[in-house]
């Protein structure tokens, strides 16, 4: 049971938002509609107990692992893992925007004056995540721990106080803290609207995956263990549920408005309603708070993870794969982060308008998962390989036609988002893919070395005048090859006057090497007006690329390295200019070498 | 006369704000205060008539141009002319920013109800000028022409008019449309608040060194030519203010709020009154708008000049020496636009509270270079040198005292501001300098080329897997020198496979090489766990430089180029973080040289 608070955070912590994601579109009924919460409820838990036995299945078939991506890609072919791949980004992402909402949400309960702060309270959160992430903390069992059975603890003295004063007072308990009163019905129910509510509270169910995603963390016998741990947060998940719904039933208790100034959660209302508010009342909501937070940091380790799964099969940028310092996958951290927060942002920070986005992913990748658990036993046929697949089939169809239910429901509330969304990132992941395939083909060799025509090239250096930065550039150039052409472009104007390398030439350069009796460079005046100085240097270097086909040439350009960022204002960036001119207008025979002379250092 | 136009904007645009200047300090004394206008303007003009004469022969001495800096560099040495370089620069960025904020002044005289939105009109009015001049317009002529000559027409046409029904009513005229009402006397008049009033309506005398700034300009005999152009403008300049001031007492216009909503520019009074609020008021407002944005845009000429000038003596980073696309010296430009946009926004676009900033900075100029021709004069002596030397020094006298006035009568009003950035400006330029000085006296090399030790470099080259990239990096490197080592970082995590260097080595690299008998390259492998690849090429790297302190080190690195910039994102910039590495914590002796294979590309 080690695995319960971390693999069962986010599944268990979405009891604090789905039924009262449900309970929300309830309102127009007024009292009337808080009695549909039931009904609602007993479909939600039977999809559930059908999503327990699908997965139980996965873990025994993937005990390495087996997320919606793998599962998916490994039956269904490339294209429904990216299908995949793309639902579960975003699934990672609204785990992350909604467990913050929601945390935030159940706090402005308690203290409505934060209430025109949501916002910043969530971005504020966001920012800790993210700073505790980077930071790369590893030995977080506690931390996990102790929330998460407070969460548990509290819920079930809620859920049992609750129902005790319910049997005892004949099923009209008296709450000890009322209820805000539910406003009076001005709709009639129809099968659209459950079928909406339905939807909505669906996402109750978001993250029960978790288990047969990380099988391989258990102890040994690993799927034994997973399987002993998915059963009891099921279990729990659905007394959760039914205990909320059942309870709301009989105190009466409604949502409010969720952007409305008097916002209560429901579980705010309930614990209120059953234990008054006094410490227990702060302490629930603080373990609610808190657990709600820790499932958000979940997508923190899940995202990076997925990230760099597909990146490795070249759908996503290769940066994705390399850990950064404390060997996190940095880049995948930052994705999730941007990606929330623009979610948080765009949403205002209130979790029933991002609801409808993260039904739609949760449920596309159940839905993946399930049919390629299908095609998995159709391809491994064995004992019960039949009766398997049923349960599995069972599951997928349950789960699709869920999908389809919100899809359709949802499309106008905000489904439509996660409906564009992923066509998007599948586009994006198809062009990576593209990318990468063409300079595999393009650059891929399978010829050996060619050692022919293997001279030394023709080295072109500019010079301006005799300096310690020329002469290390110099020796470098005569080092390289020996034939070596100094260029010096004459851009002074009319009046001005100046030494120039051509001064010096003589004296400096060709007197030491004749003694030497080494081969002599060459110096190349070129006449510039106007100061123009990089115009009339590419010109020569491209001239001379033309005169011989054959020939490597290399540009050293000597340049100064100053140790101040603010020093690089002072000095004209020629050399950097320079390199990109001529990697955009020249050829593969090119090669810019930037010879740096370093201030104030030996 | 020709010159008139060009040289004459800044001098004769500042009639339409400096008399104004002079009259919003007289607000508070109400009716009493206009008439005050007319002996502060006549002690404006003495002053006036001393700067004719002094700039007369400042064109004299001076045929290729004596602008501030030139002659106090020259005279006065160094420090003097960074005094007037700093003056100068500040002196520009109001010119401009006056220009634009008056006109836009008169703009919303017309038209009151854009008054909401004078910075939004005033920083439009820059990006226009911006654009035109970094598209770098030559053939100006006719545009500075119209709006000037319409200028002075309708000005004159005014002060005619109004002088004659002056005249006519016996000093008593009806105005024709009737200015607003003056307020009430709140203060009685001081000393101390005419040295204030003489402060602002000083400003009315800046650009009148144009001319001489630009003697070479004007056509053979260019001295003559140019002190003709000097006396008409300054002709015109006493005509304007003395009229202007004195249709200001006779008609009882004083200035309005210039922050309130029912202001009116002194001059958009003066036209209705005289000539009523038909086509002629508009043309006379249309052409004051034009002037003052041209004359503006005066400063997007000789602001580049003038930091060309100080940074070929050192004094500012050599960008501003460089011209770009066009043959602007862009640089220039866009620090002007920066500093005036500053300025802009800083001052809400309001004239009247960058007028205590103007007058430092044109006086300061004024000053330095009048002194510098007393010192240019007791230099070169000759025929009349001491009468010249006299006249020059009166005019040093008085605009120094003037610069006195301004800056303890206007310094809490805003001079402070100006009296804060020169020191700040002659530090910056003083760094900028003992920079450059630094780098030459390092760098500087009175030694011929050293010719021993010229044996090719060690070559490292960080190899993955053998590709045409790779192929080319070898054959670069083998072409360089005989002592090549590959080195493979090895990072693949445990139960990764793939194909590496290593498996490829010998068929596809030694073995053409032994068939060619040429020098064998070495391989090594750093094995590395967690993907970190960087840090073990780095310590190889910096290891191999400790083994041999003579060696020249070339770490040639392979990279692949490609043709969109967010393909970029698709690569590790693995080269470029390397070479930053190795610049920071390597020594002269390494070189890293990228060997780009272009994508798409022969
Ligand atoms: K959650
Ligand atoms: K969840
Ligand atoms: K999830
Ligand atoms: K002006
Ligand atoms: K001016
Ligand atoms: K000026």
């Amino acid at each position: 049971a080690a695995g319960i608070p971390i693999f069962g955070l986010d599944a268990l912590s979405s009891a604090a938002y789905g039924p009262e994601a449900a309970l929300t579109l309830l309102i127009p009924l007024g009292l009337m509609g808080v009695r549909e919460i039931v009904p609602i409820t007993a479909a939600i838990l039977i999809l559930l107990v059908i999503l327990y036995f699908s997965y139980s299945q996965t873990i025994e078939a993937y005990p390495h692992g087996g997320g919606s991506f793998t599962v998916a890609s490994e039956n269904l072919g490339d294209g429904a893992g990216l299908l995949a791949a793309a639902a579960l980004m975003i699934d990672y992402v609204l785990t992350a925007a909604v467990g913050i909402s929601a945390g935030v949400g159940a706090l402005i309960s308690a203290v409505p004056s934060l209430q025109p702060h949501t916002l910043a309270i969530c971005l504020g959160i966001l920012v800790l995540l993210t700073l505790v992430n980077l930071r790369g903390v590893h030995d977080t069992g506690l931390v996990f721990l102790i929330p998460t059975y407070l969460f548990i603890g509290t819920m079930i003295v809620v859920i049992g106080l609750g129902f005790f004063h319910v049997v005892v007072t004949g099923g009209h308990p008296a709450p000890v803290d009322a209820p805000p009163k539910l406003p009076p019905a001005t709709e009639a129910l129809t099968l659209w609207l459950l079928l909406k509510v339905f939807s909505s509270g669906c996402t109750a169910m978001t993250g029960v995956e978790a288990v047969s995603n990380g099988v391989m963390a258990f102890r040994e016998p690993t799927t034994k263990n997973a399987k002993r741990s998915l059963t009891i947060i099921i279990a729990l998940l659905l007394v959760l549920l039914a205990g909320i719904a059942g309870l709301c039933r009989f105190y009466g208790i409604g949502a409010t408005d969720p952007t409305g100034t008097g916002y209560q959660s429901v579980l705010s209302q309930l614990t209120a309603a059953v234990a008054g508010r006094g410490w227990f009342y702060y302490v629930t909501i603080g373990s609610i708070l808190l657990v709600l937070a820790l499932s958000a940091n979940t997508a923190f380790a899940d995202f990076p993870r997925l990230t760099r799964a597909i990146a490795l099969k070249n759908y996503l940028p290769h940066v994705f794969i390399l850990r950064g310092r404390r060997l996190l996958y940095s880049h995948g951290i930052i994705a999730l982060v941007g990606f929330t927060a623009t979610l948080l942002i765009l949403f205002g920070g209130v979790t029933d308008r991002l609801i409808p986005l993260y039904a739609i992913g949760a449920f596309l990748a159940f839905t993946l998962s399930q049919a390629g658990m299908v095609m998995h036993w159709r391809r491994n046929k064995g004992k019960g390989s039949t009766a398997r697949m049923c349960i599995n089939g069972l599951g997928a169809v349950a789960t699709g036609i869920t999908l389809l239910v919100v899809l359709v429901a949802k499309f106008v509330a905000g489904a439509w988002v996660t409906a564009l969304l992923i066509p998007c990132l599948i586009l994006v992941m198809m062009a990576v893919h593209k990318h990468y395939r063409k300079v595999a083909a393009e650059t891929a060799s399978h010829e050996p070395l060619r050692v022919d025509n293997l001279r030394p090239p023709l080295v072109i250096i500019p010079l301006d005048r005799w300096s310690r930065i020329t002469e290390k550039g110099l020796r470098f150039a005569l080092m390289m090859s020996q034939e070596v052409i100094a260029v010096h472009v004459d851009s002074t104007e009319a009046g001005e006057t100046g030494r120039s390398i051509c001064d010096d030439w003589n004296t400096e350069v060709l007197e030491p090497i004749r003694k030497a009796k080494l081969t002599e460079p060459k110096l190349v005046t070129l006449k510039s007006p106007y100061r123009f100085v990089l115009q009339p240097l590419m010109e020569f270097v491209l001239q001379a690329e033309k005169q011989d086909e054959s020939r490597q040439i290399a540009v050293l350009v000597p340049e100064l390295v100053v140790k101040h960022w603010w020093e690089n204002l002072l000095h004209n960036q020629r050399a950097n200019v320079l390199k990109l001119m001529l990697l955009l207008r020249g050829s593969r025979r090119i090669v810019v070498i930037n010879i740096p002379w370093y201030l104030d250092r030996g």
